[in-house]
């Protein structure tokens, strides 16, 4: 770090905040700002939204008293700042490494990272939990959430914004409100934060205003009472009786949340209070950083870039933009395709599908159990629409996928991006799970593809079901396609691969079979390479269905083999091995089965590479457990 | 029916109800009141939700148009005069019966029923995405959710409103408003929406108050904006600048809904409105009937009674009630043990822990995500939440126990009330996929006793774990306890009964065990009885822990077999049936197993027992499965 770094070097925790003035704070802010700037554009990581809150951090931070006051970041994404002025700048930059300083919260990090978050909608209800916990045990440290507006359409939030309201415990909620999520924010909350935050002027009105009420006499009792009821009428008009009074809370703003002055006082202000209040704090996502304050949504989640040219790279050929392109094919043929975002259009590929098709498209914010539930009742109604989420993300929308979508057989289809490791996201991103939650529905289908023309296939394909279907793919380059996994789907079965994938010998017989989950198509084949080189010839099978499977298809196939590999990205438990287990059995076959999967773990940052290695499913991971096999133990 | 039930038996669909007047639709009232009241008491049902909404349903029927115009029942239980209305009077004496009238709207029963429902919250999401294909398509059919106050506090309800304040659809949400859900309603949103509920007296004055301050002269400027601005404030005391205008809602109300007439106008009124609106009605739960009036939670969904007692005959000793009573006995030790509900205090058992600990209990409304966030929290304080639902409602939950509970491996106890069959609330209560959503989650212990005293051991076990723990049963009778349950706990392992469970004799060597999940262990002992009988010796096998397993253990267990089944009361797909199957693949013994299971379908109404029985889990039916693996097939 150079020399003018120097205050930022001098906070070894957030007490020692307390000998700083304002100017110094002020430096401090500029300070954090150039190292998050630098940090990520050399490790990648979350740009805008850390550069919105570098000044309410270091308010925060100077206010409260962390750990004894506890400071739950919603989503979690911004807390750099935080992470810096908490014991953590030595080490800051290893963020987003394998071993280093996580990009979100972390428990185990620092005891002034009080929750595990990552996914949005979560702190109100954790801060309440926290409250609760200090209320009972006589403790008096605050408990503050810190949510985007964003994050406060989720369905989460404000059940813990009601549940709040009736506890009347003094949480403090502090209303992070950058007009974004992580697409342009929407909705009919939005809206109405958007009307509640007043010009200068208007406030300067407000208090003239209020002043002159106050001196309204109150004489007589008819007269009183309606004076009364006037002096709350015209308080109903300025102090705004708004969605958070009506839920319980006072309401504090909206404050400037890049004046360290204003937020300091009112801060200090809150503190004091002994009832719940939302504190409404205007940010600009980006701040500080010309690019990001231009395109925040480009600058949210990046790669490595350079920060002088303030461009970030573009991506290479990806699942996701395949998805895309298919996807606008598919509408452009059929027009009862429909396209559902929870404010991810740009993460989930969708950007190209909006522009073309805009009256096709919705973006109903963070809320992705109403995206599934809403998707529903149009897929009801006869049209086709598609929900496009993370894996990790369609966690929250299990009962809409089962309630409302799988019991009446609705023929909503579901693009599970990011499914499998997804690595500097760490623990709360990866999408180890949604196989075995979707396996359990009934009338489900899931799929797998391998490559680009197998998504687009298995698109179309889902598109003519009569019932749900989901496609699973991997935050991942798109491999070299494969010409065979261009023939039609077959209901349950796979694709067989001779020889390794490779075009071996057709008569050559093969001991072994990989069979594999789509997204690991690569890792098969460069494991089906190192076998060859030890002189064992292996067929690969790529399932494309992880559900239904057809069961006689496959022990057939099966019964041609001495070993039969089930790998798969995702969690051990109600995975697609075990499945085949317990199918074959009856067949007597599944003596001859091994899987290969990601356990029953949770895996923190690595890159993906990395955490394929971790859990044996690399390709040398692969190769390796097969060469075991075929070596006497 | 008796001859004075004219009026419901001439209307064949609800166009008929045009030839009717005020006095004939009053009439109509009292006869669907008649007939529900008479129904519930003979086949069990929800009673309080539908006497309170017979108005309303017929109001809605004179009104709208169905199915040109839709109607989304929220939770739906409160359908019954709807079917009544819409062509199936002569079928009603069927209600809840298997291949009878469902008690939840179903699509396939009747074009009148628009959705299968039976989950709180989701109405909104539902009606939204029926209009908006309305829309799309061009049609002119309005579009009409109907939710209780209690649905509200549902985080789904409010993303809906969110976004269809966004969309402008003229929406028709009808909040019916009964100050219950199921226990009595909690959260600010319900204090708002008392606040909001005017006396007739102050109506009245609203509206003369409205007229004079509209005949206030608008001159001059700066007075013509000043007096704007004091006629917007006016208006926001009386006609309620609330919680649904701020999301972008028209408000009407609060109307009385047992007013026909008031009904009547009103719906006329909104179905002209071109924007989305809220029209919130009073209702009162059990209307009608006295003893519902009084107690509208006690009928809120009873088994059969006499309605002339108007007594709902006590339950004998059921799980629910051992549980509630093995949780006061460990809070009277252990004060860190806190109980959270989601509106089902009553249901789950924990009417007892609330009395006898009011400050530790939490009801948060129909919130379940939130209940688990929420005592995740305080289970990182170092508090020991017990978090009871439903094993259907807890599909709800499913990120709040892997994101906020799981990966910080939080030892909050989840206590899954009717998993398994729950017989007559049909497809939509089913608790078949708790098993597999909790053994997905990393960190998880998931458990099923037996018999009372297992469930207590367990408990007590649950309670001392540094890790969150899932504790399943049955909606069932408890079965005579048996003494070899009573023996501590050990991680991963089960209870092994030599000769089915009878004390057979030691000396005899069965070739057969039947493994089960707790709930199950009636119908494996008379399985293990009928098979005695045909000369077949068995062992039986209480598995206790669903997950982790003691894989050594079972190998061992196993390998003493020739055959070895695994009985479980949940889906196959993720069951522990498929993870025994693949546990066993390494051991070469996975050839000996044989799981039986619901498999991978829903099930619609019917008692338990017949529910087990189309499974092949009763007795019979296990019995059966073995007997074929004893004779030369």
């Amino acid at each position: 770090m150079s020399g003018n770094e120097s205050l930022l070097g001098q906070i070894k925790s957030p007490r020692d905040l307390s000998s700083l003035n304002l100017s110094d704070l002020t430096k401090l802010c500029a300070e954090i700002r150039r190292i998050i700037i630098e940090t990520v554009a050399k490790n990648g990581g979350h740009l805008s939204s850390n550069l919105g809150v570098v000044e309410l951090s270091v308010a925060l931070h100077a206010v409260f008293d962390s750990p004894k006051d506890t400071i739950v970041w919603d989503v979690g994404h911004q807390c750099y700042a935080h992470k810096l002025l908490t014991g953590r700048f030595s080490r800051f930059s290893t963020l987003r490494q394998q071993g280093g300083i996580a990009g979100f919260p972390r428990r185990l990090e620092s005891e002034h990272d009080s929750f595990d978050t990552g996914h949005a909608s979560t702190s109100i209800s954790v801060a309440l939990g926290f409250l609760e916990a200090e209320t009972l045990s006589g403790g008096t440290g605050r408990c503050i959430a810190l949510i985007g507006d964003g994050a406060l359409t989720g369905g989460l939030a404000y059940e813990a914004l009601s549940n709040a309201g009736q506890l009347r415990l003094p949480l403090i909620v502090l209303l992070n409100d950058n007009r974004m999520s992580i697409s342009p924010n929407v909705g009919g909350l939005s809206k109405h934060l958007s009307r509640l935050s007043m010009t200068r002027k208007y406030q300067i009105f407000r208090v003239t205003f209020d002043s002159l009420v106050q001196k309204i006499p109150l004489i007589g009792n008819w007269l009183n009472r309606a004076v009364r009821r006037l002096k709350r009428a015209v308080k109903a008009v300025f102090y705004h009786d708004n969605f958070f009074v009506d839920l319980g809370f006072e309401y504090v703003g909206p404050i400037d949340g890049h004046n360290l002055a204003e937020l300091l006082g009112v801060l200090n202000n809150v503190r004091k209070l002994e009832r719940p209040v939302v504190v409404h704090i205007i940010t600009q996502k980006g701040r500080g950083y010309e690019a990001a304050e231009k395109d925040p949504g480009a600058f949210h989640s990046v790669p490595p870039f350079s920060s002088d040219e303030g461009k970030v790279p573009a991506s290479g050929a990806s699942w996701t933009r395949a998805f895309g392109e298919a996807l606008v094919a598919a509408a452009r043929r059929n027009d009862k395709i429909l396209a559902v975002s929870a404010a991810m259009a740009r993460g989930a590929g969708l950007s190209r599908f909006n522009a073309e098709f805009p009256r096709r498209f919705y973006d109903v914010g963070i809320a992705e159990a109403h995206a599934v539930s809403f998707a529903a009742a149009l897929a009801a109604r006869g049209f086709r629409p598609v929900v496009a989420i993370y894996s990790t993300f369609i966690q929250r929308a299990v009962d809409s996928i089962i309630h409302d979508t799988a019991i009446g057989k609705l023929p909503v289809v579901f693009i599970l991006d990011r499914a499998g490791f997804v690595g500097a996201d760490g623990e709360t991103h990866q999408g180890l799970f949604d196989i075995a939650l979707f396996r359990a529905v009934p009338e489900m289908t899931l799929l797998a593809p391998a490559d680009a023309g197998e998504l687009s296939l298995m698109l179309d394909w889902a598109l003519a079901l009569p019932s749900p279907c989901a496609i699973r793919y991997p935050k991942a380059p798109l491999p070299e396609p494969h010409p065979a996994f261009a023939v039609p789907l077959e209901l349950g079965r796979g694709v067989l691969l001779k020889g390794g994938g490779c075009g071996g010998e057709a008569g050559e017989k093969s001991a072994l079979c990989l069979a594999f989950t789509g997204s690991l198509y690569p890792q098969a084949l460069r494991a089906a390479e190192l076998l060859a080189e030890s002189g064992i010839s292996c067929d690969l099978y790529n399932l494309r269905f992880l559900k239904p499977l057809d069961e006689d298809y496959l022990a057939a196939l099966v019964s041609g083999y001495q070993h039969f590999y089930i790998i798969e990205e995702g969690c051990r438990c109600g995975g697609v091995g075990e499945c085949i287990a317990d199918l074959l059995l009856g067949k007597k076959l599944s003596g001859k089965i091994r899987t290969l999967n990601a356990g029953d773990q949770f895996y923190a940052v690595g890159t993906r590479e990395e955490l394929l290695s971790l859990a044996g499913l690399d390709g040398e991971g692969i190769a390796r457990c097969a060469l075991g096999a075929f070596s006497p133990c």
